[in-house]
Order: structure tokens, then C-alpha cells, then sequence
């Protein structure tokens, strides 16, 4: 029971290392959503928390919350859309509400600094506004929180990402499910990939807007925004180190 | 990728798996609540997931999807109430909404029976309502889906109880962090178990009302409302068994 | 105008009561719902209201408020589900949210102690988080409230039990449209019960778990999950008189 | 058990009454607010119930259902203001979430003819809301529901107003807890009003805008908007002969 | 850039003109709705709006918002019903969050007095709850403000209205695209008129209810309540000039 | 009364030209948000509702809404963040809910098909929400509506955006209140830019994180996120150009 997990540790284990605020807590925002045909639901859940547990295990003053597990609807143009079997999405209000809720609830416990990983780009909007939301509810009864909210793909610098495409870049909007991810996930999740299954195909191209209802005729079939054939372990690895080192070195 | 988690399977996979609704969905719900000194936090998150995983592995048509974590808040009489550190909880229209959304969204890809696996007492009615607003939306739009839910406890007989209890049982109403939960999880999580700290107190006793805000004072100041002392991981079991055996009958 | 019900003062009358904070303001909080053939819609309603104004004759600083008359669903295995004619029922956040507004109007004329007199099991939970939010938002603007919540069922004895049930006491679960609200109703409103045509069933037997939508099969068709047909005024008197003392105790 | 309060049948007996949608059900809403020192503060919800009785014996096919209690906040100009001790009310939301819950709920059991019997000014845009969205939402399943929506003094004739006020009428805008009001309660209750008690004053006048918060200055130290010292129950009986003939003859 | 209306200002000129609170801000509110076949769908909107910048160019420390174009569902028998092509209403709760979150908003920089100039009769109950609640939030973290809620025509004087209709007033309740709003539509924006298509019919009659779904055969099938066959621009300047200089008189 | 502007026709106009669904409406949403010093606070409501217009006149079949013009928070990194003077925005839920009720009066007209055009970075998300709940809900009464969202800037090329910026763009994250906004009002309301306060400062930086609250110091004093120093009426010019043929091109 000496784990950065807080839920693996008994409640005065966890009431002595947060006791004056003097704890961080990292909560991982995900989402259940496809990732393609060799690739499992759950990327966007193990990435952010595999990415907090070794964060926190970097400090001493920080302990990684359980995830919020089913994130914001997905996005043709940034996951596939919400129409993929499998893709498994709450509203904007439940996700908010959730949020919201959970952050008062670490704060009720003496915690006054959070640090949101997300995982899925859709959550973004509705976590800035239960971020707000929660910082202005609880300076209403006295309490100074900050509330940091980051996506752990802006923490990769433009060299990484020459590293990991050295045949160029398509760009971060045609990443969902493609060797970003996938390498991520061959080096923490292998028995969650199978590259057997990988479909190889330009990146996807979109208009300028959104319609709605989506169209699925824009969407590769395989859900996939970009190839992911050539995602290895050794580029995961490289992604997450920086992230990682980023990440602990901003907050740690 | 051969998992009875869904999240652990590749969306083509799952579709394939509850094409025509051939599939029932098992639904974990559970808690961040505390569990007295000798557990850990999640005990409300890991049994109930544990149970439709087994269920699940001896029924051919079902699916285990990611567990809510975080349930509604903790009461006195029934999880020591909502101001211990470690008890993270959510306000009943947050996971009322968050579960109604999950459902749906399972609902939209062709499910239409489900089973919620409850391990939080405390988040029954506000499971109910839903399940049954879930019930009433998707009929709305020409879907019958059905939704069951149980708290995995209804399942222990009478026989199982003398079993477990031999020097009698104080009651449902304090088996909070006692012998059933504790028992459970020297099975199925010995890590997260550590007996040394269990204290060996009477069962607690209460009025027979609630007071808002809550009187700490009501409660055992180790967080469990009975002693762990006599648990032993075979009671765990014997718990197991018959609750897996008993749903899977029911369900599978 | 010398009334325990606030209803029945003018406002002169009823601000020098409250003054100080120095009354205590009793709630009955009810249902609509099918108590069988024999009797009437409104004994969820008519029995918390009854015993609240007996307590607070007993007491000299209590005061009782109109009833919320509507509740929450009732439920198959507690109340024999949504579904009879008759059974008029709200969602939960319709009766939190008009709670929770009841209680901060009375807490604005200065009131600080309430006691919720709960006469449908249906509404607990709902009114658990209407008190809870109340406290907090009270709180929020430096007022300290205490809310007390009770069915009052919970203050009947096992001696009164014994008494009541000479032949045995098939539990609270099957108690709807039994010989304990019969009985309390044929002591306080015998014009709204016609014992000629009471159905006298076996206990209800249910599985354990629910189901949505609910199965209709599972109740008796008389709509009680137990007979009445041992109800007496006498019983009733007997079980109102300890309610009415152990409130009345415990609050007074 | 042959009353024409719904909440007084038993459930086969109203099934049986309400079957095909061949009864109307007329809701009486009303609000608990201070209407003077003379009276008590529950007529808003008293006299349309009154009212409905009365209607619903004239016709065969009615029913009236429990009231609801709790009305929309007090406002200066039409009922005194939302900060008298005694005045109890409920907000927008709460109000409207609730009357559409129990309009619903009386629709599923077959009911498709609502008359919404409104005793207190500030409900009324409120259950125009109400009454919309539950007519949209009953259509989404194939139910066509038709809900009136009406203040009782809008059945009051000039003829009768001059009668009632052979001085001069002061407007509808001061008629709270004045004449009107009292003369009706002396009719239908008069052990809740006590004349002695009763201030004379001149109408209220107010300015032509409202103001938040309120300006306790704005209103009569007692309470009531005009004088009530003029009324009888003889008054109070041709207002209610009026309303009544005139309501039942519109629905009847 | 030195104009009454805020939203023309630079963010540096607006802050000077509000610091320390001493600045007005004027709100109008209006609605998208019909006004019969001689004039657009915009009258409760620009009037309100015209109405607030000339209030504010006679005052000092006034500044007019942007104002909210979009009101609550037009009622039969004060705007024509919701259900005529272009009449574009939100529900109560769109319209009352939206409010309250623009008056907390003008809040947060400085500003502590508010008038809502009104155009759209059927906004006033969501305004005053909108309202009610900005003003006790706001005061939760130490913010008095003061929200005053006018209709322009309650501005309006008995002297005015024989003035202007001086064949006899058929009533406020009818004047829903008559003689009033035309004639000052002529007056202020005379390109959005066209008299040619004025409708010359009697004064609508309507029963003493409302009825919902609403009856299109209660309604002239013009749209408006009745005539604006004698709207002149003059009128509409009499009207206008005294509208704003009692507005101007009262808060300027 | 040939206006483009729906709200300037009058009602018989409107509903022939919407006939058989046969327009399509364009709704600009837009936000009141400081730009710097040199630029009123409503370039996002005046730029969308100008292309709107534009669009529409080369269409025969578009009808533009008045615009929604209070927007989601502004965020630091986007629009200089929530805590400006002047920055007067609403909350999540109100936005969308006022949008999603918006778009479903419109299809009650019968039309269905819908263009967002979006002036304000920060509201994309919640009109997704609007959207698709919209898209949702119309569909369970029978109708099929299409909603497209579009932000205007996504329609400039590469080449426009070279043309524009000769020495280098220092991308659209930075763009707020620069030399893009600033050249567009410069060409269609020279009367709100004064280029005389105009501060010519380098692009804004920030971390690749956000916090809550918000940390003023990250943000330039000005407000703006990059200079407009180099701002021309002819820049805006073809900036439009490109917008309003592009849009056109894609839904005329």
C-alpha cells in the first residue's frame, strides 16, 4: 500500500500525505473510444494515467486519483465520431458535472492543487469549465484551489515528433489512433495492440466544418485518422520520456 | 485482445461481439470511500468489477465495460459518512446523468440488455433513476433496452452468512469495511489488504435517523462501522462464489 | 389560528414563533401511490403528516409545514412500481430541487432545525442529497442548519413488531399496503380504508435485483406486498403512539 | 372512498374512473405566502382547491388531484414580496420541474385532459412552461395531452366586481389579502381568518419596474396590498358561486 | 468609439467608465417573434434598445449592453402564440440562465447596477427569477448589486394613451403589433414597416385561460392582436419621448 | 423589407421563403470580448453576421438569424481570458442550451438545414453540444435536420495567410485581436479600430498548459496576443473575399 495510486492506499495513509494541502493530486480525464482495428477502447484512459503514475513517482508530493474513465462525445475530425461501435461518450454536461463534482470532492479533503491529464481532445472545453467552475465554487466557502489542465500531447517538441516522423508530420488533428498513440501504446500496453491488424493509409482529409449528424462516409473505414504502420515501442518510449520529464518538471 | 473487458478489445472486435444485441452489457458501479485503516479506498470499484469479469468468463455473451469509479456520497450508518479524507464522492445528479449517458451510449450500438453492478449501497436510487429515465429515452427513439440492476450483496445467502459469520451477524446496515468486504478483498487483492491495522471493534450502533451535516462523533473513529478482525481471504471465497455462481445463473 | 401547522398561523403569528431560530420546523414528505383496493391513494402523505402534528403538540417549539405531497417513483419490490393507475409520482431531481427550496425558504425566516418526516422509502435518498446541498448552500451564506431525516417507521420497536405481528413478521421489505399502514390508517382516517375489500395475500417474494423497465408480474395484482387483513385501529394506535413518543423524544 | 379528491379513491376505483381519458383532472397550485395579519397563509392553496371541489361534484367526469403547495416566489407588487416570515416558496425551476413531473405522471395513467387551477399570480409562467414541455414530451410518444391553464379570479365578472366593491375597485395588481382573498376564506374558512386583526389601509401604490433585491418599503407594513375591512363571507360566496358556475360550464 | 453602447468601446475606455461602479448598465430584452404581416420580426428588440441609448445619451454614467434577441415562447394572448413562422422563442431555462449569466458577468467588472429594459411581455417571470438569483449569488462573495426590471410601457401614461388612441384603449392585453409598437416602429425604424400590409381588424377576444397545445383559430390569422391601422410616427415619438424621459427621470 | 436579415422581414415573408424547408438559415454566434485597446468589444458577433449576410446575398436560398451575441468564457491562451473589463461572457450550459433551443425554434418553422457561423474560438464545443443534441431531439418528433458549425478563419488559405503576413505567421493561436481580426473590422467598421492605441507588441507565449484561475501576468497588458500593428482595411478585404466565396462556394 505505498502506491502513487491513491485509491491502493488506506484513508490515513492518504489523510497523512495530504494533510495542509501539501499534495498534488493528478486525475487522468479519458475516454472509451475506437482506436482503430488493432488497437483496444482505452488508449485515451492508460495513456494519461501511465503518464501520472510516473510523474507522481518522479515526486514526492503528488498522487495519481482514480480516471474519469468515459470522456466527451468523439469528433469526426479529431476521433473518428461518436457513430463507431464501441466509441462509448457521455454528454458535455454529464462529463462537466462529474468533473466538477470530483475536483470539490479532493478539495473537501485539505487538497488545493490538481493537475487534469487528459487524454481525449474532446474533453478539453468541458474540463476548462468545470475547472472554472470548481475554483469559483470553492473560493465561495473560503478555499483557494488551482486547477491545471493539460493535454499531455503539447508536452512533445517539435524535435520528438521529427524523431518519431521522419518522413513528416501530418499534423496533430490526423493523430487519433495513428503511430502516436499506437507507439504509446506498444511500449505500455503490448498485449493491447496487434499490428497484424494495423491498416496503412494517408491521412484523412476534411472540410473546413463539421455537420450534424456526422457523416461517416468522411472517416477512413478502418477509424484511423492516419496510418499507424509504423509505430514501434522505442517511439513510444520516446514520447512518453519527454511527457513525462516535461510534465514532472513543471509541476513537480 | 481476447478480454471479457470490452475496452479491451478493438472496436471491430466488439461490434462483431454485440452485433443484434446478442450481448449483455455488465456495468461496474462503485465508490472512492474510505474502508478503514487496513484497506484500501477502492474495495466498491474492484469487487463488483471483479464479479462480472467472472460472470462474464463463464456466460458467452457478455461484456464487462469500465467501471463508474466514482459513486455518490458516502452516508453515516451505511460508509461512515462524507468528511473522511479519501471518501471521494459525487453528487447524485452527476452520476445519475454520467451512468444515464453511459447506458446510452451502449444502448447506441445496438445493446439492449444490461446488467449495473453495484458495489456502493449509497449509489442504488440514484441507479434507478437512470435506469429507468434510460429505459424511457431509448423508447422514445424505438429501442426496448432493458436494465438490471443489483448490488452484488443480495446474493449471499442465508447459509453463506452463518458461514461467514459463526459467532452471528450484526446486520447488513455495518458491514462497512467489516468481515464481507474485507474477506472479499484478502481474495482478490491481498495488496491492498493489510491486516495488521484491522481494529477489532463492536459493531457500531446508530439512531434511528440521519442529521445533516453529519455528526462524526456517530461514527468508529477507524472508518468501519464492524470489525474486520475475523476475515480470512477463503471467506472471500465462499462469498465469491455464491454471488458469481447466483448472477451468472440468473443472467448468463 | 393557535395550530401546530405553520399553514394556519398569519404571518405575525408565525414570525414571533421562529423567532431566534427558536422553533423547530417538522416536514412530512409523501407519495401519491396504490396502497391496494382497500384504501386510499394518499397514506404516504396522511400518516407523516399526522404523526408530526401529534409531536409537535407534545412539544412547545415546533411547528409543522404543509406536506410535500408527491415523491419519488415508487419502486417494484418497495411500493409495487410506476405502473399501477394511481401512483402519481416525480423524478428525483424534481422532488430534490423542491425540497431543497423548501428548506432554504424556511431557513430565510431564521429557522435552523429541521426534521424531514419521511413516509415513503422511495424519497430517502433524494431528500439525503436535498438535505446535504441545503446545508452546504446555507453554509455558503454563514447560516448553520440541521437537518434531520426519518421515516417513521424506523422508530417502531421489535417489541411493538412482536405485538403487531403475533404470527410472525415477514419484514419491512413487503410492509406496502400491509397490516402496519392499514392498520395506522384505519386509527386515523377509517373513511379512506374499506377492509371489505382488503386482499389477503402470502408475503410478496421478489429476486434480488431490480429491473427496468419493471416487470409487473412480480407484484400481487392487489397492488400490497402483504396482507391487511390482520390490520386493526388498535395495531395502529399502538404503533402511532411509540412513533409519535420516540419523535417526540428524541426531537422535543 | 367516493370523494372527488383522486388522492381518496383507492386505485382500482380510480383506475376504473379514469380509464380511456374520460376524466379530467384538475390541479389546484398554489404557494404558501402571508396574506396579512388576519389570515393565515395558506389560501392560495385552499381556494383553488375549493374551487375544484366544487367544480368537479358538478361534473362527472373530474377528479381533483392533491395540490401543490409550494409556489413560485412572492413578488412586491402582486404578493408582498419574498421576504415576509411565512411567505414559503419555491424557485422557477423547482416549481416548473415538478408540475411537469406530476401532469407526466398523471398522463401515463391514460389521462389526457389536465385543468391547472392556479391560486397565486407569480405560478403563472411557470406552468406555462410546465404545461408546454409536457404536452411536447407526451407527443414524443404518442400521447396527446391538453392541459388548461387558469387563474380562478379571471372567471370574476365586472358585475360581480362592482358588487364586491360597491366604493370602487382598486385594481386586480393590490388585490392581495384584500377583499377579494378575504371574503372568500370567511366563506370557506373562516376559523383561519380573524377580522379583528385585519388592517385598514389604503391601496399599495408602486412604482412602474421591479427591483432585486426587494425594498421592504415598497409594501404595507401588514402585508396585504389593499384593505381587506370590507369583506363577508356573503362576498367571498358570490365570488366563489361565480367562479365555480363559470369554470364549470367552460370544462365541465 | 464614444458611444452609449458598451460593446463599441475598447476594453480600456469601457473599464474607466464602469471603475468603482459607477456606471449603469442598460439590458434590453427582447424577442424574435411576429408582429403581424406590416412589420419584422424585430421590434422587441429594437425598441427596447433605442429606448436604452437615448436614456443612456441623457445620462452620464449609462451604458447599454448588447442586448439579448432571443426571448421566451410567445403566448396566444400576448404575442400571437409560438406557433407562427418566425415567431423564434427559447424555454425559461435558456433564457433565465442566459440572463443571469450576463448580469454576473457586467458583475465581475465592477458593475453594480443594472436595469432590464424589457420588450417582450412574455420574458418578465424568467427575468425576475434570472434576476433574484444573480443578486444572491452575487452576494455570496461579497457583491451587493441591485437589478431593476422594467417594460417600457409601463411608462407609459394614462394622458398618452388617450392621446393616442382617441377612439378608445382596447387594452394593454391586445396591443401585440397594434397601434403602440407600429407607431413607434414608424417613428424609429420606418424601413421595417410597411402599412400597405396592416391588417385593420377588431381587438382579438380571448376566453379567461390558456390552453396548451395552443388554439391558432383563438388568433387573427394576421397575427397581430389588433389594428395598426392608426399608427403614425407621431404617435410613436409621443410615446417614445415619454417613455425615455420617465425611464431617464427615474434612474438617470 | 428584402432584407437578408430574416428578423427584418415580416412574418408572411419569412414563412414563404422557409417554405418545404427550402432555406437555409445561417446563425452567427459570436462573443463580447475585449480586443485591445484600438477595437470595440464585438468584432466576434460583427465579423460572423458581415460573411453571413454576404453569403447569403449570393445565395437565393439563405436567410441570416440575428446573431447569438454572448459567447463562451474567453480562455487566456485564445482571447486574453475571462478577467478583462469588457469580457463579458456566459457559462457553458446557458450558451448551449440557449443555441440548442435556438436552432430547434427555427426547424419548428419547418427549415432544415443550418450553418453556425462561429466568431469566437471558445464556443466551438458547446454549439457541437447544441448541435448534436439538437440533431437528436428533432429527430424523435420526425424531422431531419442538418446542422453545419464552421469558424469563419477556417476557411483562409495558406496563400491568403502568406499575402497577409509577408514576414511570417506567427500562427492562429495568437491571432486574437492582431492583425486578422483588426484588418477585417478595419474594412467593415472603421469606426470601431483606432490604430492610434493600437500596441504593436511580439506574438504572446505560453505554457502548453492552462490554469484555473487564470494567471493575468501570462497575458500582454494590451490584451491582444499579437501586434496589429500591420493591420489594412485591404488585408480584411481579402480575407473576406476568401471567406465569403469559400463559404458560399461550399453551401449556396
Amino acid at each position: 500500500m505505498n502506491s502513487v495510486k491513491l485509491a491502493e492506499l488506506d484513508w490515513m495513509t492518504y489523510r497523512d500525505r495530504v494533510q495542509d494541502g501539501g499534495c498534488r493530486i493528478l486525475l487522468p480525464v479519458g475516454a472509451i473510444e475506437q482506436h482503430g482495428p488493432h488497437m483496444s477502447l482505452n488508449p485515451d484512459v492508460l495513456i494519461p494515467e501511465y503518464i501520472a503514475c510516473r510523474v507522481a513517482e518522479r515526486s514526492g508530493n503528488m498522487l495519481v486519483a482514480p480516471p474519469i474513465a468515459y470522456g466527451y462525445k468523439s469528433q469526426v475530425k479529431s476521433g473518428g465520431g461518436n457513430f463507431f461501435p464501441g466509441t462509448t461518450c457521455v454528454g458535455g454536461r454529464a462529463l462537466e458535472e462529474y468533473a466538477y463534482d470530483v475536483i470539490l470532492a479532493y478539495a473537501a479533503h485539505g487538497n488545493r492543487e490538481f493537475v487534469l491529464i487528459n487524454g481525449h481532445f474532446e474533453n478539453s472545453m468541458f474540463l476548462v469549465e468545470a475547472a472554472d467552475r470548481a475554483v469559483k465554487h470553492a473560493r465561495l466557502s473560503g478555499k483557494e484551489i488551482r486547477v491545471v489542465l493539460l493535454s499531455y500531447w503539447d508536452f512533445i517538441s517539435e524535435a520528438t515528433i521529427e524523431k518519431v516522423f521522419p518522413d513528416g508530420f501530418s499534423g496533430w488533428a490526423v493523430e487519433h489512433g495513428g503511430v502516436l498513440e499506437t507507439s504509446i501504446m506498444l511500449k505500455i500496453h503490448p498485449e493491447l495492440v496487434d499490428m497484424a491488424k494495423a491498416v496503412d493509409i494517408p491521412p484523412a482529409e476534411f472540410p473546413p466544418y463539421d455537420v450534424f449528424p456526422p457523416d461517416p462516409s468522411w472517416v477512413p473505414s478502418s477509424g484511423t485518422l492516419s496510418s499507424p504502420a509504423q509505430a514501434t515501442a522505442e517511439k513510444g518510449e520516446w514520447i512518453l520520456d519527454e511527457c513525462i520529464a516535461g510534465i514532472a518538471r513543471t509541476f513537480g
